[in-house]
């Protein structure tokens, strides 16, 4: 086997503890934060104080400032979990990561220590009901007024869209123009005329608080804005490459656990005077997934390494998400198979995380869209 | 297109009156009822008195006495209206069948009548938690007594297992045999000794009510076998054919059916200054899709017709099956992707036939079973 | 399995003589010409006098005028012999159809008589180095002269090339249109400009002459004019159907011979104490192909009543043609794979069935070409 | 993209040297070569003057003593060049390999002077006509008879067949027992008794004298034996990974190559106003198979790095050998496929390297051994 050769020591010792935490803090409630659809707001705070919210947030904003591969690490255990309720990733290594890298001091100031301890949750606000993919064609408005801003729309699909105190929100400064009009804010949600819409009832990640939000009438100081005006897209733009390795990151994680999954259960499942295991199916199945999962381990490995490199393209994100995220829902399909029945029970880890699955391929990029992007870049 | 042309003018007119009940007494509840994880007892009334039920029962057992065009109708009308709580096909294609064929005059005048009308909810009691593709290893055992037998095991996985009156049970009568110690009960479910165990928790189908049963000292008459001694095992096999055929039909109808959906969301949903119909990706997997349902709609409606002339054998519907709940599969999942987000919204009919489909590979003969079968019939 | 329902007695009668004429008349010398790259013309003559060329030909047109099925049996029975070197289906199927649909009087009573006998040898020139899927394109030029047209230009991948004594031709008559421009002429190949270019060496097909014709300043009369003028492309579009059909008739064949050669060696060839047929993954790997052999049989042969009863629309024969024709390509390469190395040498048929198979999924309409034709349908 | 890491100047300009060679020496020849089914003698005399042939062999025996990577430059120019008919991998990597690693100093100082000079030319003799995966029921037996012994046998598939002076032959000294029995003996060619069958004509790879070797009364001393008596399987079981390796490294090169020459292609070829680059479905499918030859590449890499650390196991080998040929062989397929017409045509490297590809598969461990290898390991 390809023994990893990322992590030393220290890292090893924070993922025994956030494993601990995972047992401890996640495991005996996750059944019941997926009936409520939503994990309580303690839940987060006890993640800062084990210091497992935005790792790299630089001690003068309140973080301990480690490497990514800290942050990787929780993202590694939280996907090993099987438990999907809580959406650190959306948190850390997106929101937290736009206020470190485009926001003013003073956002800086403000934001992140709340965010480090879990006392504000984040959000990112792009999606709306008529633009995903086409994320250029948004409507939501923010409307200069003064040394404010005014914004009217909607939103939908948001991650933590229940909890969020802090949302990074996409919208048209100028909504005469495409990508060039769009503007980034930091919106604090304890505004008036922020108002959280349904909580969308969902195949998988039962107990996360995907919701529909609006903004009526919402007024912001010109200061939350992020970057500058029509300098959203671009901003986005330079964040997607670390978005789509978080989610080959967590893909990668999730078939291998599947794997181990599945190779015990069916060498303990008898039938036919043997086990599943014997099967020449069975372990011809097995060995194909495994070999492409130690594949896409390498492969994940060598891109986590060349993002802290400053290296990793656009393009190399896309193909670690494209094909990480595939693995991912194959894996899972083809090891539910394996147990018969009782994969198709709710109860069984392997249920859930083939419901957790589907969305790896369309949300965060769709696959189509990075087989644009990939496809694209063959004829340049 | 190919025109199906099993059809005459009175299968059309029930057809219409089968789609006019699901409107009306299935559509607006069934959200209720996937909460619910069970359908009230009044809807099988229902369906008794609008004729859906059992419909090739002789008239002198209470049915209508029709072709068996008219119960495919049903399965194939509830399958396209995506609504699967009601567990309308074991009931009827099953139960009801097996009761037919290999009742007693008594059996039959006692039960039948009251399946067709929905008074009696039929169930099949086979697998066990240790044994499901490996039937003939079940461990429920019937030891006569007297004129009775004893009943002692449990089930799983079993279909209206909370609604049944009645169940067509297999049990072990000699467990020193295998297959040849098999032998099947009509269980009256009202008998002291039957336990209704938990209702499962399950990736899709969330209205049916799959449970455990225990049997706990049951003690049934000895008129209650189905058959002889010692004849269970091969009874079951007489009928796999009719089971997996109907099977093969549902997988048929949804197939085609998330192929509408998909062409009528792609055409609407706009993006890019098009929409995603326009997209040659969504063009050319919709054509394989499409292309896939027509040849497996001919195939089928080619099924039903041998299987009306009694000439389907076991591998006949063994390819059927196993080919149409891999379409199945692979139809919601590519149309669900084309959904994009919307398509993860339980609110979306992709979605729950995403988690509805997952089943079809597994139960009723999983895919690795038919290809024993199958692969094994080639060397004969 | 599915019994099929087409054929009657006398057209078995006709299928057992044509096996014979195959084993006689091209069995031993395939190799042979596979070796020259041709056939030799005495063979069209012996395939004339056994009545195997263009079967349908009306008796006053020098034919037997027999329904199409008897033509489907010279093109099944060429498929599984698996000898490809004779191009009967293109001067049958193709040439034959286009003359007697479209031709003259005066046409049909010159060249059917010899096409039915073998004298004449039919092509059909559409593909230009430049042009194949956008057919409209081509540049071959014809411009009237008087009475006459003086045709300039070059085909390519020209089946019968060598060979051939007349050729149906696209043209452009109007250059400065696209489809609106194509006119058809039936070229007699003893013109003085009709120039032979070379005989292409493919990666299969190795008997056939497929080759490179020019057009140099050859006057034809206007009378060699199929059609009218501008006519041609909506012309070659009414025949689309028939062509694919014969395409998928004979990729359906191939698809139940290869399986058949597999069963049969795997079940010979001994390995680890038994033979490779004991292997799960061999049985599994088969019962995948055969069961989508008997679907493709079922579907095929649907198609051939349909196109009978003059209903086989454009996408119908496009569903045929690209899932048949991918079949074959599948069904030829897993069956080479349980060949071992075996498969790989020439002297197996297997080994000739996997170089011969790939032409299938591009000429006559490519497999991209299909879904386009297909997925624009979905829209209608 | 991934930036190869493995490489220095030093290899880099030898490299280059290769290429040049393959431009001069090989390039004008091949179609010869491919013609002839076999390449002559000189050619492996040049490569042995350019120093290509077995660079890691030490300079005690004639070598140069470089490391492992000029081999694999050796491998993968070869491989880009799409010329298959030298045979110099099994000659360097394997046969002078094993020479290396197991042959007495006499047999070292004999043979590897002479191999990396290109005067003798190794074969590896392991493959029965009825024993290819099952390598342990090899007939061929080698009968002690005073200090010598006698071989009675018969090889199939051996490549370089025609042309070899020396090969590691595996036969049975013990026929009562499988692996155990089995002995490698170092055959001179120049023996009486060695007698060179037939040439096999294949699909693809037609400029290799694969061919069938018998052995009739052959006598070799008791010194030609390599390692001990019983130990031959043990001694290709040390070897196979780096023959896997060998293959992967192969398959890797051609699967980048066939891309860029079909990108190229696509970027050129005109159509329907565009050109074949245009449509999204070929840049979807180019998309596809990049992303996999970029991952692809770098499990390569990592596997060649494992491999000079002297830790690359069966295991990591059988992944990387049959996850690397499935590539190989659909990258070729998929892109020959966009070529149209023209992918079908001899002249045209996609059309070699589609012929040649179907073989790796197979050769050398085939997938399905591969499967079973890893199969077998999960559940240790
Ligand atoms: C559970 C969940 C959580 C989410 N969390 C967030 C969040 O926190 N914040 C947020 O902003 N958004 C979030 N999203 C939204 C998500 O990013 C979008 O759903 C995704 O980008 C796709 O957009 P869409 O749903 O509008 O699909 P569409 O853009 O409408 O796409 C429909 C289909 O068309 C395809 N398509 C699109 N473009 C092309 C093309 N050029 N060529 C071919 N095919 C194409 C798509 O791949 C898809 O298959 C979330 C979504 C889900 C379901
Ligand atoms: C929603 C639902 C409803 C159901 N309804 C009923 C019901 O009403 N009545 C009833 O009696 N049962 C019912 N079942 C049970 C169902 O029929 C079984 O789950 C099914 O037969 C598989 O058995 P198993 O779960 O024991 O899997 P196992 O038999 O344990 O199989 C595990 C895995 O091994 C594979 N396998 C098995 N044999 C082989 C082989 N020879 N070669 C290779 N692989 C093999 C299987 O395909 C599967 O992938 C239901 C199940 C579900 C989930
Ligand atoms: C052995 C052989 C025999 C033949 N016999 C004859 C014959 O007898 N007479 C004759 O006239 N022709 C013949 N042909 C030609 C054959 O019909 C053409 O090769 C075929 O139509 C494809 O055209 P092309 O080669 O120009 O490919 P191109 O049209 O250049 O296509 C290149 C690629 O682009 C793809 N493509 C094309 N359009 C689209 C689209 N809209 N969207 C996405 N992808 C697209 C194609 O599928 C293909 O993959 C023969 C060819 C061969 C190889
Ligand atoms: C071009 C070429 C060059 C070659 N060069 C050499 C050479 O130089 N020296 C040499 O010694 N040999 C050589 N070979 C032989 C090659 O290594 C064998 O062909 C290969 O090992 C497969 O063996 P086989 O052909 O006997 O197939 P078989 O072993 O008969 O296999 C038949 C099929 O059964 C499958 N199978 C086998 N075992 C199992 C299993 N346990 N479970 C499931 N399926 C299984 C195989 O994968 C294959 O699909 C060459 C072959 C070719 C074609």
């Amino acid at each position: 086997m390809f023994e990893r050769r990322l992590f030393r020591e220290e890292h090893e010792m924070f993922r025994a503890s956030v494993r601990k935490f995972i047992e401890k803090e996640i495991a005996p409630y996750h059944q019941q934060w997926e009936k409520d659809g939503i994990v309580p707001r303690e839940l987060w705070l006890k993640a800062g104080a084990a210091g497992m919210l935005c790792c790299t947030i630089p001690e003068e904003y309140g973080g301990l400032g480690l490497d990514y591969l800290f942050d990787v690490i929780v993202f590694e255990e939280m996907a090993r979990s099987g438990f999907t309720a809580p959406g650190f990733m959306i948190h850390c290594d997106l929101v937290a990561t736009y206020i470190k890298s485009f926001g003013s001091e003073e956002q800086k100031k403000y934001w992140l220590p709340k965010m480090v301890s879990g006392e504000a949750i984040g959000s990112l606000g792009m999606t709306e009901p008529h633009a995903g993919s086409d994320l250029k064609n948004i409507k939501t408005r923010a409307t200069r007024n003064g040394d404010s801003y005014i914004i009217d729309g909607q939103k939908v699909f948001i991650s933590n869209g229940q909890l969020c105190d802090v949302i990074v929100l996409a919208t048209k400064t100028d909504s005469s123009q495409g990508a060039a009009g769009i503007t980034l804010f930091l919106v604090d949600t304890s505004l008036p005329g922020f108002v959280r819409g349904k909580k969308l009832d969902k195949l998988g990640l039962k107990g996360q608080d995907t919701s529909e939000l609006f903004f009526e009438n919402l007024r912001v100081p010109a200061s939350a804005m992020l970057g500058t005006e029509g300098q959203g897209f671009a901003l986005m733009m330079t964040k997607l490459a670390q978005e789509r390795l978080a989610q080959a990151i967590r893909s990668a994680v999730v078939a291998e656990t599947a794997i181990d999954w599945t190779v015990e259960y069916t060498h303990n499942r008898k039938a036919f005077g043997g086990t599943i295991a014997d099967f020449q199916n069975t372990q011809f199945k097995l060995a194909e997934l495994k070999t492409e999962a130690v594949i896409g381990r390498v492969f994940t490995d060598a891109c986590i390494e060349k993002f802290m490199r400053g290296e990793l393209s656009e393009i190399d994100a896309a193909m670690a998400k494209m094909w990480l995220s595939n693995l991912h829902c194959k894996v899972v399909d083809e090891c539910l198979q394996l147990f018969g029945g009782w994969g198709y029970m709710w109860e069984y880890p392997i249920a859930r995380a083939y419901a957790d699955a589907r969305i790896v391929k369309i949300a965060g990029g769709s696959i189509e869209v990075m087989k644009h992007i990939i496809g694209r870049s063959l004829y340049r």
